[in-house]
């Protein structure tokens, strides 16, 4: 089990790759961001992006997707509940157009304990989503509760 | 118009509501952040939850739709394109179960000028999402551009 103490700053994770196709952005964009440059081929032309581009939302629901699949995968193997108190600085650098991929990646940049909760430690994050062009298009800083080895130990 | 400088801060606007049925939480959970707290219902019960809670960026995606309605509805009366460079600070205050009800709102905090680009200013705002018990159960931090007056002017 790896616990709060276990994490080590600088630890990157790959999470893997997406590509935005027009349907994938339209469907996204029909329920959650119909504005029409994301739902509309021909008016997102017209626009000051000059084509189809992904919601925001849609480009960092699909990091939630990655990191999650990460998550249950080492489901057995890590202390913290899947459950994040919030993020910081979600950054959109770069439109992400139909048919872009992104590559996701996560990094550990500091980690704090609770004073309130002594038994949990916070881990913030960098997740970065490069695009084929080398481009950073996506920047999260994240934060996710972690198990503290020192609290399971003291209450044993 | 309403331009940069038309923008007061202070001014409140009400969003609307959503209701997360289990249906819609598992549909954007299915695609986006398969947790079983997410998906399944028995799952979701045995976790930390003890029932069916929704995806955090479902919660936040909602908001955009929200947010996209009144741009849409705005469209003739704003200099905004509706684009942002980010967000600061999304906080999830308290889980949003199956049947809950979010009152959206947003409220104008602080904007300043833009230094690299005069033509531009930069609107902040503060988004709120009540429950029906009252309970904040989501903030975020937004900003998006306005074009200024000073500058279309001057261009004349």
């Amino acid at each position: 089990m790896k616990f709060f103490e276990d994490i080590e700053i600088g630890t990157r994770t790959e999470l893997g790759s997406y590509t935005f196709t027009a349907e994938d952005i339209k469907r996204f964009a029909e329920r959650y961001d119909p504005q029409p440059f994301h739902t509309d081929e021909d008016a997102a032309k017209r626009s000051h992006f000059g084509g189809l581009v992904a919601s925001g939302w849609h480009t960092a629901s699909v990091f939630m997707k990655l990191q999650a699949q990460v998550i249950l995968q080492r489901n057995l193997e890590l202390s913290t509940t899947g459950v994040s108190p919030g993020f910081r600085n979600l950054r959109w650098l770069k439109p992400v157009y139909a048919g872009d991929t992104l590559r996701y990646s996560t990094a550990v940049t500091r980690k704090r304990e609770l004073a309130t909760r002594p038994q949990w430690g916070i881990v913030f994050n960098q997740v970065t989503a490069v695009n084929q062009h080398g481009e950073v298009a996506l920047e999260i800083e994240t934060s996710a509760l972690f198990a503290r080895r020192d609290a399971s130990a003291s209450s044993s």
